[in-house]
């Protein structure tokens, strides 16, 4: 549902605090205001009002609605004023001076190492004006530079002023050869042991040590000293994840992790991944956005209690009961405290060094811990969906295609004419996704790459970049959403109208190729023990046949109402050693990329299953073999596919493909969608 | 050419004396028995005088007969008697109470961590009796055990004495866990350092001492102390391989490895795989069974010199000119004081941990040295063949595809009588390569499997398990051989006469699956960078999707008249970072294995190229692509496809490969051998 507007002025703190104590909330507006900080420092959602629950459960509109217009007035306040680009740089170079350090290093990642960090964390964003995802900022007394990979090389240009920063490449330039050659032997560069991972900071010790500079963790960090009206931490409701949908309590996950950790001798396991987390504790949040969860860090020990370290106040009172008393609920300040008591006896304890600070695996190795370096525990198991995950799933992808399948109708008939825009047509898949009670916002920000913009991977429109898709052309579209039972991705390329025939040819060449890849990914049958790594070249060897390739990732994980991109499972060319098991959802998306002219990937959710779970036995197997079963149900624009490049094999998985969909969705259409669906389903 | 018997009989010293004066060899009879002992601990080979060179160039026939018979006096004299293999454990252990150790291991590598191992270092078999290529014993006051894997778990029962020995899964159980099991807290573990890699005694030392155990270092091996008659190091002549093979001078080769080290700042390499030394310096030798090699060690200096450290009497006079005066020869046991030289002033020294002995790298810490770990420097040049190399394995393929249809024309029309043995195979199979006049032997022992043996992977025929070819049965047959030129591996599985009825038609399901494997990964496209990790699924696709598989690699790396297993790269399900790179040998051998009833497998050797060297247009490619070129020129039967399991594009390589086969062969061929080449090879 759309959000909506607050109708009502807000009548002042007194007026609020009686509304506050009529209900008998135990709250003060300065309680309120406090809130409010933090909830205006997360993402908005599809519920904007939900935040009141902590104030109380069951309030009064009348309440209800003064605290909304209280919210809708501080949003609307002007932010506090920052000085420019250059007088941050001195105002750091300064903290640093103070702190007797030659450089410091601004990393874009959170003390989480996740995807998405709040507005708190958006420090590169703040020093040099980067909004790009991946990013390094390296500051000594007299030189600047932003390390950045090769998604942002233009855009690192037009964020951030040259006369300030240099422009370096994250992967190709080692970001410790830069600081050798900024700083003298002897000197002292800094970093913030929150915001980087125990193997990122002995490698780079190790570099810099060799060339006689000492890497420095600083207590605070220097540049929160000099960021003026730095927001809060976000807070948002961290609400129960319904049994139903997690299909296993969490009481029963941690005894099942408790007991992996008892065997290998393990005292505790220290969790710093929110969607772990969420996952082993059947909790959701809203701190970030596209992912539902709360920021958080846990102990999980092996006798199966957990502490769970974040913001009290995020409880919504029916949360605590779900919680139950094996799980304790600690402020964030109280997590050093906590690591020295479960280190105490020389404890050994489990970090995952892949994503732990090193602040935690210090303070640990101070606290006499034996630090085991292993993954973190919920990786794996959370990967691995049960039967309700499934289930869930399932359904969700049944409405999200539905919805597609609604705003595919609308396009077809709209996209011929030549006025839409990238902008328009992410409003209207939007809309159509809203329409369903259990969306809760979308997983990722939509891709609308209409021609040339399908050609960059990572593109996101804005309103500079908004085009016009234009007839003849094809539109790449890839887009998720979070539901309650599901979290969805898919991405389909569209003709504009009627390809333009200069370039149909081709156009249904490389799409028939990326569509044959998929299909080949799909289908294949592969021992246990297979890695996602072992398959990848399935998706491509269609295109590599012709001389072409992809520079992305064929498949990553995807989390149930959790992440769209988890681990450990993925389908690259980079090596993985993580066999792929039954339960594990997986994407399947190969594509081609002509720059300047357009892109092209097809994307499904599959989800890994044995053999005999799939429709065609396996007559005489010898082996226990695994396959693919699809999840996403939207169909494949068959304009586009050339048939004559399929075998024909090929060309009957297309066809039972879209009778699948086409059965799975019509009950949920209308006459003129469901018709639309016929035709576009129909056997090649 | 068979290996002529002496005709003549020794007639003594005082005659060998006056032989060697008057043809001026400087040598005495001691000399030549001395030299015989070592020459005696090596294989026969092909030219079985060829080490009179090690007398003296151009010696007069009635000194060579001589030799020769002295030789073959020597070789009949029962070898020394030694206890039974109770005693050689109780002899052992008092050698390990004379030393104050609790337990010691014997493992079945030498010095070079090789494929083959000369007699001398053939330890674990005089002790245990086991004749398997991979195992370890382990042996302490009470109790003592061999470690083998899943090849050997029938062979050790039959060869190692239960009653003296546990039986252990080298995989499956850690040696450490034995050892911690076996010994108090406090004791002593000895080990040879020289038989056991760096990385091996750092693994097993870090396990022990958890344990309380300390692992000793011995300075001489336990074991030949009480090994009497253990048999000298193999003494065979080293000799040139001939520019015109290798491609690039010694010289050059050493210049642009010397290069590299001086980029690195390193100041010598500590090379210690034979090939790799044999490769730089372009020499070959006989000291060990398939591989033309001459055990040795050897230090490249960052000034392009080399220290080869072998006895110098391998060396035939002209190749101590060959060598020149950039390359040393020092006797062996001047090696440690040059490892100490080459530490000195706490040098940058190269050392590969997968295969350098923990004595080497103790011996250069302890010398001062900083030991950088990282791969062979030889490996990734030795395995991109030139085009000298190339075209000589060209060559070698074109005749023994040549002496393969002269055999497989002979076995077409002996097979179907069911009279032969997998034996006689064998023997006439050597016996059509040895018309070569550039053979010098089999790279491996051959695999000749008739039905059942042949679903033994690692099958070799014995007079014990020798068995008859019955018509309706499967044949696996997998050899290769060694010429001047290049090295051969080839594996044809034939029908004996016609296939079984009542299992042809699975037979010819298996065989087809397995050969479009062959030709799925035979022609991959793939862009550089690609790893053979990445495309080893392609050649087991069309089994798993029947729910089959086989449980060896897809493909190992060739040398050039060297090992037949060669690195760096493979094709495997296991990961290797190797990127495939022109010029790189790989076999390409997917198989299917019944276990009881018959094997299959399909083997072509292929070589890397641009596509642009291989047939096929690559039109429109946008990035530099890699493709295959097939090396073995021998047909496949034929009779055991099945037609409707391939693709139109499939049957059109087997006919263009069966066309290629036939041009290149048929002018080496007799009017019969070739008109049976023309009905093998025509179209399906």
């Amino acid at each position: 549902m759309p959000s909506a507007i607050p109708s009502a002025a807000y009548r002042g703190d007194d007026a609020l605090a009686t509304l506050l104590t009529e209900a008998g909330t135990g709250r003060s507006p300065a309680d309120v205001r406090a809130l409010l900080a933090g909830v205006l420092a997360a993402p908005e959602g599809e519920e904007p009002a939900a935040w009141t629950v902590l104030v109380g459960e069951n309030l009064p509109p009348a309440l209800t609605e003064q605290l909304q217009a209280l919210k809708a007035q501080l949003a609307a306040e002007a932010p506090t004023a920052n000085p420019g680009p250059a007088q941050r740089l001195d105002d750091l170079r300064a903290a640093l001076k103070r702190r007797d350090l030659d450089g410091f290093v601004v990393p874009r990642g959170d003390e989480h190492q996740g995807e998405y960090v709040p507005p708190r964390a958006q420090r590169l964003g703040w020093l040099t004006g980067f909004t790009g995802s991946a990013g390094n900022a390296v500051v000594t007394a007299r030189q600047a530079a932003i390390f950045v990979d090769g998604r942002y090389t233009l855009q690192v240009r037009s964020e951030v002023p040259a006369d300030l920063y240099e422009y370096r490449h994250l992967i190709e330039d080692p970001l410790a050869d830069w600081i050798v050659a900024a700083l003298p032997e002897g000197g002292r560069f800094g970093f913030d042991p929150w915001l980087h991972t125990i193997g990122w900071v002995e490698k780079t010790r190790a570099a810099l040590e060799r060339a006689g500079i000492l890497l420095v963790a600083c207590e605070d960090n220097p540049l929160d000293s000099v960021w003026q009206g730095q927001p809060p931490a976000p807070l948002t409701p961290v609400v129960p994840q319904d049994e139903a949908f997690a299909g296993e309590s969490s009481a029963d996950k941690r005894a099942r992790l408790a007991d992996e950790l008892g065997q290998k001798g393990i005292a505790a396991a220290v969790l710093t991944q929110p969607d772990s987390i969420a996952w082993l504790l059947n909790i959701r949040g809203a701190d970030v956005p596209c992912t539902p969860l709360p920021l958080s860090f846990a102990i999980l020990s092996a006798d199966a209690s957990v502490e769970l370290f974040l913001d009290p106040r995020k409880l919504a009172p029916q949360t605590r009961a779900h919680l139950g008393n094996r799980v304790r609920v600690r402020p964030v300040e109280e997590f050093g405290a906590a690591l020295d008591a479960v280190a105490r006896g020389s404890a050994r304890v489990l970090a995952d060094p892949g994503c732990t600070s090193a602040w935690i695996v210090d303070r640990l190795h101070l606290a006499g811990a034996r630090v085991e370096r292993d993954g973190d525990p919920c990786a794996l198991p959370k990967a691995c969906k049960n039967a309700a995950e499934l289930a869930g799933t399932r359904a969700a992808h049944v409405r999200d295609g539905a919805a597609l399948v609604r705003f595919l109708h609308w396009f077809s008939e709209e996209a011929p004419t030549g006025t839409l825009t990238e902008l328009a047509v992410v409003e209207r898949l939007l809309a159509c996704r809203r329409e369903n009670e259990r969306f809760r916002g979308v997983s990722f920000d939509t891709i609308a790459g209409a021609g040339p913009n399908g050609a960059i991977v990572h593109y996101r429109v804005t309103a500079e970049t908004d085009r016009r898709l234009e007839p003849g052309s094809l539109f790449l579209l890839d887009s998720g959403a979070q539901y309650l039972d599901g979290t969805t991705d898919v991405t389909r390329t569209l003709a504009v109208g009627e390809p333009d025939p200069a370039m149909a040819a081709e156009m249904r060449d490389r799409f028939t190729r990326v569509l044959k890849g998929h299909i080949a990914l799909s289908t294949a049958r592969f021992p246990r023990g297979t890695t996602g790594s072992q398959l990848d070249v399935l998706a491509r060897l269609p295109l590599w046949q012709a001389g072409l390739d992809y520079d992305h990732g064929t498949g990553h994980g995807v989390g149930s109402f959790l992440s769209v991109h988890e681990g450990p499972q993925r389908v690259s060319k980079v090596g993985n050693t993580v066999a792929l098991q039954p339960g594990m959802i997986l994407s399947n998306e190969p594509g081609y990329y002509k720059t300047g002219a357009y892109g092209i990937r097809i994307e499904n959710l599959i989800v890994v299953q044995p053999v005999e779970e799939l429709s065609g036995e396996l007559a005489g197997a010898e082996r226990p073999m695994l396959g693919f079963e699809p999840l996403t149900l939207v169909p494949i624009d068959r304009g586009l596919i050339e048939r004559a490049l399929l075998s024909d094999a090929e060309a009957a998985w297309v066809d039972a493909y879209h009778a699948m969909v086409r059965e799975s969705l019509s009950p949920l259409l209308d006459d003129a969608a469901r018709r639309w669906l016929e035709q576009a389903t129909a056997s090649l």
